[in-house]
């Protein structure tokens, strides 16, 4: 696949199209971009030999609007049509900015899921001391038995081998220790199962304060546990941010003069770590590539969204979720969990 | 009280009375201290002239004990005689490196919990953007009710007041989102309680994102989330110093020029955010203070846990938490649960 065919919902997030038409076109040389909302909306943010190709869809979802109109009442929400493109076959990849649980539900019904799978779960990369790393579940499914959490292990392990190239990802449990006894029962259920799986290379549990120290490929935890850790970690990082502008609000003369000296070093250092470069959720174990974008993202942060939503649809990752969840081994486990 | 009459375990933590011993002595002007432990070993970290005083206790725990023998086989282990000085009224407060279960099951076999209380929650007091918070159950309970959630909530806020000078204290529960549908099930029903708790000032739900921004004076959670929030804090943080590392080392010259005329405004930078200032962790509801040193805090680690022991004890923690538990309100409430 040289140009992957993307397929963005214009009018999803806080921004609309004044933030996914901008992004769009930015990475129009990656990939063929259909943007999918109003259209007068949509070219109004374009330029004007915009390489983009429009589709009107009429209706936009609100936060207010419940899932069941999402799923009934809207058949022309830009989100779906967006969707409706990938399960056609006509788009590898849909990037949306819409809330998580409409996208969540209008995916699964328009898409399907990969065989063998239920829910799909949310999952980031996130960046430790040594290079990245997947994380799921971040928020979609609260509570999770221990099958769960392989399928969890096994999408993530997926994506570590075909976005990282990593060989055979590390599996690691969030856990509150890092002893077999810790933490709750389930997750010493889980522990036994990764072990046992012969597709995975489970390491252990990692704790909270170990996310980033390149303990794991792959961490995996139920949606409650993973979105409190992503977001206490956003805390941290927002915290440090205000420790650190209100230490440069109080420097005096010389000690200004100094950090103009260093104010590339600085650049360079807040470029690493913009939070805007790490957008983009990704919805892992539907039939067909679908990146959730932060309400609140601005156009830097709707193009990594995009630019992770080509990253998949390259790698083929709802192919490598089919074969992972269908060959020889997971079958007969499947079977016996039914008996 | 002017002078609290403090016991620490001069035996506990990864280094033991080469810790405990300098801390206290450190902080002997400011309380009565007492370190128990072997006194050999005690001596060998002390002044010439010290003005601590001595207890031998000839076991010390190790992390491999089990609960069972630590309860029943180890009478003269330092950290069981220093929380027997308190059961005992000869101490205000104790503090302890050990291991944190193996404190958690003596002290509330030595000391008893406040009436009306099962087990002990571990709390902390945070730093946020605009002053403390208090952070409960952070690893004790894994699982609990909403009534236990109260709990938390109602020491939480006894400790807002006694400590914090906070008259009405604002009391969140930490949840993977704000409105009022988000979450578990069961952090829906303890906000109802809460909000029906006229001792307590509930405020919503707050998401980890936002543990900082003081939105709340105390943030309840149960002890696996709190765990979870707590040590992801602090993964973000090792994660920012290392970052921050890096870049100093790729700096250019004149960028180190930049740095070394800041190197005041780093110190203090570094100063404010030192962690070992917030070693200390609390185990509220027991019918006495204790405080639970990092494992691996080093002198000035230990000192912040036993100035936290002084703080509590001088406001009499216990008391006022015997009070909030034995009003006329909570009385009837308690018979009703029993029916």
């Amino acid at each position: 696949m040289n140009r992957p065919r993307i397929v963005v919902d214009g009018m999803g997030g806080d921004g609309g199209p004044a933030v996914a038409v901008p992004a769009a076109e930015a990475l129009v040389g990656a990939a063929d971009i259909l943007v999918v909302g109003r259209e007068e909306d949509l070219r109004a943010h374009a330029s004007a030999h915009s390489r983009l190709r429009f589709v009107h869809a009429a209706e936009v979802l609100g936060p207010d609007d419940s899932l069941s109109s999402v799923l009934r009442q809207r058949p022309d929400a830009s989100v779906r049509r967006a969707l409706e493109f990938a399960a056609a076959g006509q788009a590898d990849a849909v990037v949306s900015g819409c809330d998580t649980a409409q996208l969540m539900a209008l995916a699964r019904h328009v898409l399907g899921m990969v065989p063998g799978l239920r829910r799909p779960a949310i999952a980031k990369v996130m960046r430790g001391v040594a290079g990245r790393f997947w994380m799921l579940d971040l928020g979609a499914n609260l509570e999770c038995d221990e099958s769960a959490l392989e399928d969890f292990a096994r999408m993530g392990s997926v994506a570590a081998r075909a976005l990282g190239g990593i060989d055979a990802p590390r599996v690691a449990l969030l856990n509150i220790g890092t002893e077999a006894n810790k933490g709750p029962a389930l997750l010493g259920r889980a522990a036994q199962r990764l072990e046992h799986a012969p597709d995975l290379r489970y390491v252990g549990f990692v704790e909270g304060n170990r996310l980033f120290d390149d303990l794991a490929d792959v961490v995996v935890c139920d949606g409650f546990a993973g979105n409190i850790a992503l977001k206490s970690v956003e805390g941290a990082a927002s915290m440090a941010t205000f420790l650190l502008r209100r230490a440069v609000t109080r420097l005096r003369p010389l000690q200004r003069l100094g950090l103009w000296l260093m104010r590339n070093a600085v650049a360079d250092l807040a470029e690493e770590i913009d939070p805007r470069r790490y957008n983009g959720a990704s919805l892992f174990g539907l039939d067909g590539v679908v990146v959730k974008s932060h309400g609140s993202a601005d156009r830097t942060g709707f193009e990594a969204a995009i630019e992770e939503a080509i990253e998949q649809a390259r790698s083929d990752m709802p192919g490598l979720l089919r074969r992972a969840f269908h060959d020889d081994r997971s079958a007969p486990r499947r079977e016996e969990e039914k008996a």
